[in-house]
């Protein structure tokens, strides 16, 4: 029965070893906690809390896996640098979305962006032992900060929320002039803000990275996602904003996972600005033995942490990256979905009283709808309201796991696939305000 | 036109940054010479150089992921601690082939077992800082070397060749006493050697890790191929050769790309004794706030670094391995294969002159016939002999890159598959001791 009692979920959270703080779980500890605890009360929770596609895997890519897989790829070690359709379908991705020149040699299949990232941090750790800092800009997804903590790099961050616009060139000026910094880190549209860089923001971001010689690690998990404005056409304006168009210091980061519902998977691509991979860093070089940075990161780095990614998926992301570019797969249309589930969760979230907390971009234009929102309630704390929604079956995380200096939570739309659910919502969240009434 | 003259091998390694010294090339860099060296000489080479499968990959692995990905799998993120599929079939095979027991708790897949070893080193980088070297008994796979280099990791070494037998356990207790290291790893059967160690050895490997808390990273990458005893029948003896019959300190990495010729979809599981797995070193587990070793790996290190293995490649790699168990598919007759062709091979290098290098286990045996051999030719050096292979159209790599103190070259036999192929080989081999005469 719900609501579940505070001292159950006090026992479930010290049981688990995250003390009394809600806020301290981990995603994948909140998954646990939640999933324990639709056993003790009975019921399905609504699970806001995970980042899982929700719609099925797009069908090119199935079948061409599938294709590949018979006709005998498993055997062979494909290709480190990624194989030449990819390479190819990828080049020519970014031009029709993104409208930017970025040849194939500079265009490379990882185990999704995860080990992307991960990858370009190792890589950016022997660039220069002066050089020992990654910025992430806040809010963020926690386990990228993780990953420059295990390399042993370390980090500086701060919240979006108070720097937009042109405040946002003083806060990077502030940080990268002390020249520690080697690489700064955003994913655009944000998770789990869902807040979009303007191209001023955008301008300034990559001035400053020239200005510096910072690398840009741009993570375009949600590529495409901004529905206020229709990207879905290939070769034709309005192109995705990126800050490629204002910097050659660029990484960005494009994955299957939520473009084309291909988590599973595990493939993304690491697209290197291709003047950055030309560069010789020497101290990278002498390091790595090979003489540029895309060498470096192939050769040096991807082939000695896994040898490449799977065969099969290289063909699958291939074959929906050029049915993409030719027109003939509307991955913007298809995650249009998203979009429209959020608009109808904000509104049931704003008629229990419920606020968005990163509510409008620097222009002053409302946020898009998409994967992801935040919520706030009056001015509660995250840790209240995290535990008092998970207590009304409604799985979340804290915004403080994310970076953010704000009181809220994350909520994903993605599991949200019928109308069931959102009545459910409806009816959770009533119930929480009368817990909680408004003041 | 073969030979090759001296200076266009010279021009082309030049060419390539690798200087005037071929032994210093990477595999990687001989292929991309051999490819070269082929097309001016109008002659296809001999591929002995590479390690890829030379057999199809197994069916049963490949209905099951086309089974899988048509079943929708693609959009959802696999269990980064394994799907229950894997570990169950994981724990299993070990029981079946090796006669030890691992519950699926401590059976992890890996994106190749290259991902297993990086990532334990990795996890281990966190251990202790006075333990901050990893032993290698060499000789062995060059970019394990690397792993723990980009890894900031030290590392000592030694050629086997010397050290078999009793004589193991001095040198091991010389490097091991000293406390600096957190683990050692070979791969067994020897890649390149095809060396086996013999329980005597495996004992004093597991003895001296217990005594000296090292953890054994036993590569298994060529699993059941030491062909002089029959390891086909499950859970029947003789059963494969393991150091976890000798100490609770290790882990197996079972890698699918040889075994089940299975390389391109990058999988392997990374097996952790499961005593070593609920251990808790206080440096580790605080650093990453995960309460064992085992949960240290899975979710402080696989997470981070790519989030998982593909999901249709987990359903691969559990398939193959259950229908192992059951008896349903024969791994190791399907790679004796490879015996046939080193037989053979050897043959045609003995008839020419040539003499194996590691030639004898430590209990005198000569060396089973398998995936790799080692040849020597007379007093040569092997950068003469790696050259004068190379100018003849033999395509191999030296000795030296794999840690042997020895004079000579790896021979791999995957890419022998037909009678004309050992014609070709006598063809040159005679040719490059015409060049070369013996002494």
């Amino acid at each position: 029965m719900l609501p579940i009692s505070h001292d159950l979920l006090n026992d479930a959270l010290s049981r688990m070893g995250v003390g009394d703080d809600i806020t301290r779980a981990t995603i994948r500890q909140i998954v646990a906690l939640s999933s324990q605890l639709e056993k003790e009360a009975g019921e399905s929770f609504l699970h806001l809390e995970l980042g899982n596609p929700g719609l099925p895997a797009t069908e090119v890519g199935v079948e061409e896996e599938v294709r590949r897989l018979r006709e005998g790829i498993a055997n062979r070690y494909p290709n480190i640098a990624g194989i030449p359709e990819i390479k190819k379908a990828g080049s020519e991705f970014l031009k029709a979305f993104l409208d930017i020149d970025v040849p194939g040699r500079y265009v490379v299949p990882t185990v999704g962006s995860m080990q992307g990232t991960f990858t370009m941090m190792l890589l950016l750790s022997r660039r220069d032992p002066a050089r020992d800092t990654v910025l992430y800009i806040h809010p963020g997804f926690h386990p990228q900060l993780m990953q420059s903590k295990v390399i042993g790099l370390k980090h500086e961050t701060f919240d979006i929320y108070n720097y937009r616009g042109k405040a946002l060139e003083a806060k990077l000026e502030e940080i990268l002039s002390k020249g520690n910094v080697t690489a700064l880190l955003y994913s655009n549209p944000n998770n789990p803000a869902w807040t979009n860089f303007t191209e001023e923001e955008l301008e300034i971001i990559g001035r400053m990275a020239t200005r510096y010689d910072v690398v840009v690690m741009e993570d375009m998990a949600y590529l495409g996602m901004d529905f206020r404005r229709d990207y879905s056409v290939p070769y034709k304006a309005p192109f995705i904003p990126t800050v490629a168009r204002y910097t050659d210091n660029y990484v960005i980061f494009l994955s299957g996972s939520k473009i084309f519902s291909y988590a599973g998977q595990r493939i993304a691509l690491a697209c290197v600005g291709p003047k950055l991979g030309e560069r010789a860093y020497p101290k990278m070089v002498n390091f790595f033995g090979m003489p540029t940075f895309i060498d470096c990161f192939v050769f040096g780095v991807l082939y000695c942490v896994s040898s490449g990614t799977a065969h099969s998926a290289q063909f699958a992301m291939a074959a929906m990256l050029q049915a993409a570019v030719n027109g003939e797969l509307d991955f913007v249309g298809a995650s249009r979905e998203y979009g429209r589930r959020a608009e109808q969760a904000k509104r049931v979230f704003a008629a229990n009283g419920f606020h968005i907390v990163y509510e409008r971009d620097a222009d002053n234009r409302p946020i898009s709808d998409g994967f992801f929102f935040t919520v706030g309630y009056d001015h509660m704390d995250s840790r209240t309201l995290q535990g008092g929604l998970l207590r009304h079956g409604i799985a979340t995380i804290a915004l403080s796991s994310t970076g953010s200096l704000q009181e809220g939570v994350r909520i994903c739309v993605s599991m949200l696939s019928d109308d069931e659910h959102f009545d459910l919502l409806d009816r959770r969240l009533k119930a929480f305000t009368r817990e909680y009434p408004l003041m």
